[in-house]
C-alpha cells in the first residue's frame, strides 16, 4: 500500500520553514506481529514539533534527518497483528506526519467517535486536554477566588487550562497576540479579561487585571512574558510550565531576570508532563468529555486540509494565526 | 544611656561601600510599656542587608535613609516592661545594627548562654541554621542515594545546608569560590566534593561530580550558577531558592536562559523563608543543637571586632572572604 509521509529535509534557524520538510509517497510496510497498521485520519500540529527539529539541547530528543516528524495523531485500524485492537477501531497515538502507521499497539489508545468527533481526541479530549487538566489541577492546584493567569489564553492547552480555573471559582486572565484574540477569550471563552502581550503596556496591564498578584500563571509561552508576570507574583504563587514558545524558535527569548521573586513570594515554578500521569488519562477525558458536553467548556479546532499542508500549518502555529487547536486532516 | 548605631547614609551602586553608612553616638530611648531595652552582642551580617539598601525593586522593603540597618542580633535585656522578659534573660531577634535595642519584646526569642555560646543563636543554632535545615528539609526532600549541589558551600546558611543532606545518606557537591573554599567544604565540612564557580570549567566539572544529574539544588547565588546547574538537573530534581547573592550587587546576574529544563526534568523551582515555619523553629534548634553536639555537623563563626566593623564585614561578606557565618561583635 502506497502512503504520504512528511520528513525532516533540514533543521530550521529561527521560524520553521516549508523547504524543511520533504513530503513523498512511499510504500508503507506491512504490520508485524504486535503490530497494527492505521489510516491516520487527523495528524497534531504542536509546538513539540519545533523542538523535535533541533539537532540538540532541544527539549525533546531530535528528529534525524529524513525521519517522520513524533506528531500525536488519529486514525482506523486497517490490519491488527495485536490482540488488543481490530480492524475499523479508532485510536490516538504518536502515528506520526504520515498518512499511515505500521507500528507497535503499545502506546494506542482506543477512542470512539460515536461519543465525539475524531478531531477532538487530539484536542480537548486528548493530551491537549489532559496537559491543560494535570496542569492546572495538579500543579497549579487553584482554589476558589484566587487569581489565575494563563498564557497562549486563545491557543489549544491555555484555553482549556483558562476554562477549568473558571469553573473552581477563579478570576482568569488570559494573554494573548493581538486584539482580534483577546476578544476571542473574552467573548467565546469567557475569560474575565485578556491581555495582549503585543502591548507595550503589558505589565500595567497585569497590574490591573490581577490588583492583588497572580497565584497561578500557566506558562505557554516563558521569554519576557513569564518575566514580567513573575513581578506580580501573589505570596505562594504556583506557574505550572507547560511550554515556552517563546524560546523554540529563539525569538522574544529573553533570559529571565526576576527568577527572586520566586523567593520574595515563596512562589513554585514547576515543570510538568502528562506522561506522568499514565493512570489518570480516563479520569482526565471523562471530566473533560463531561464539562464538553454540558457546555461548560468550549473548544475549537483549527483543522488544514490535506497532510501537504503540514508545513504550512506549523507556520501557521508559530505566527500565532489560528485559535484553538491545529491539526491537518489527511 | 548613650548607644552607637550604624545608619544607612546613601544607597549602594553595585557593591555596598564603608561611606554608604553613617555610625553614630546617640541617645538610647527607655523602653514602654511592652518594651524592652536590651545591650546588644553580637549583630548577624547577611546578604539580606544589601537588599534592605535598595530604594525599590528588592527582595525585602527598603530602609529609609537615616535608618537602622534590620540584622538579626543577639544580646542581653537590660530594662524589661514586658512580661516575657526579665533583665538578664538573653534573646535572639532583629535588634538591628545598634549596640542597644529599644522595642517591642514582641518577636524577641529567648535563648540560653548556657547551652551555647551566645554567637551561636546567629548561627547554626539561629535564622542561619533554620533556613538551611527548612529549605533543604521541607524544600529540598532529600532521599539517601540522591545527588544534592549546594552553591555558597562555604557560607553560613550553605555549609549547614550541605552537611544536613549528608545526614540524609546523599552525595553533596559544594559550589564555592575559590580553592581555599573549596578545600575547606570538602575537608572541613565533609562534602563529598566542591567545584570552584571561578573556573570555567564549571559545567564540565558538574557533569562528572553528579554523574547521574542533580536532583536537589540547594541555591543561594542566582545568576550564571543556577543556569548552569539547570542543565544538569535530574529528572523531578527540587531547587530551594535561598538567595541570589548574585543579584544584589547585579555582579553576575546574568538572566536564566535554561528555565525550560524544568519542563523537560519536571522539576521544581521554590521560594521559601523561615517565617513559613513560625511553629517549628523550636524543632529546627533541638535538631541542629543534637547535631552539633555529637559533631554530625560542624560549623564556623567568622567574628569581626566593633559595630564600627560592620561596613567593612559587608564588603568581606560579599567579597567572599570568610568561612562561615559572618557578624560583629559590640
Amino acid at each position: 500500500m502506497r502512503k504520504i509521509a512528511v520528513r525532516l529535509r533540514a533543521r530550521p534557524v529561527g521560524m520553521p520553514q516549508a523547504s524543511d520538510w520533504d513530503i513523498r509517497e512511499e510504500e508503507a510496510a506491512a504490520p508485524d506481529e504486535g503490530e497494527v497498521l492505521i489510516a491516520v485520519r487527523y495528524v497534531s500540529v504542536s509546538p513539540s514539533i519545533r523542538n523535535q527539529m533541533e539537532a540538540g539541547g532541544a527539549y525533546l530528543p531530535p528528529l534525524a534527518i529524513g525521519d517522520v516528524a513524533r506528531a500525536r495523531a488519529v486514525g482506523e485500524v486497517l490490519e491488527s497483528r495485536s490482540p488488543a485492537f481490530a480492524p475499523g477501531d479508532h485510536v490516538e497515538g504518536l502515528l506520526g506526519t504520515q498518512s499511515h502507521f505500521t507500528g507497535s499497539a503499545a502506546g494506542l489508545m482506543k477512542v470512539d467517535p460515536n461519543v465525539a468527533p475524531l478531531e477532538r481526541y487530539l484536542g480537548a479530549l486528548g493530551m491537549t486536554g489532559f496537559t491543560a487538566y494535570f496542569g492546572m489541577l495538579d500543579i497549579g492546584r487553584p482554589v476558589s477566588g484566587e487569581t489565575v493567569v494563563v498564557s497562549g489564553a486563545a491557543g489549544a492547552v491555555g484555553s482549556i487550562a483558562g476554562q477549568i480555573a473558571r469553573l473552581k471559582g477563579c478570576r482568569v486572565v488570559g494573554i494573548a497576540g493581538g486584539p482580534a484574540k483577546c476578544a476571542h477569550v473574552v467573548d467565546d471563552l469567557g475569560f474575565d479579561d485578556c491581555i495582549d502581550h503585543l502591548d507595550e503596556r503589558m505589565g500595567e496591564r497585569l497590574g490591573e487585571a490581577a490588583p492583588r498578584g497572580v497565584d497561578i500563571y500557566f506558562d505557554n509561552v516563558g521569554g519576557k512574558v513569564l518575566d514580567e508576570v513573575l513581578l506580580h507574583l501573589a505570596l505562594r504563587a504556583r506557574i505550572p510550565i507547560c511550554g515556552g514558545i517563546a524560546h523554540y524558535n529563539s525569538i522574544g527569548a529573553v533570559g529571565l531576570k526576576n527568577h527572586l521573586k520566586l523567593l520574595e513570594m515563596r512562589g513554585r515554578m514547576e515543570g510538568f508532563s502528562i506522561y506522568d500521569y499514565p493512570t489518570r488519562h480516563l479520569e482526565a477525558r471523562d471530566a473533560l468529555a463531561g464539562w464538553l458536553a454540558d457546555g461548560s467548556i468550549v473548544t475549537r479546532e483549527h483543522i488544514e486540509d490535506g497532510l501537504d499542508r503540514f508545513p504550512e500549518a506549523l507556520k501557521l502555529l508559530f505566527g500565532g494565526a489560528q485559535l484553538g487547536k491545529l491539526m491537518v486532516k489527511v
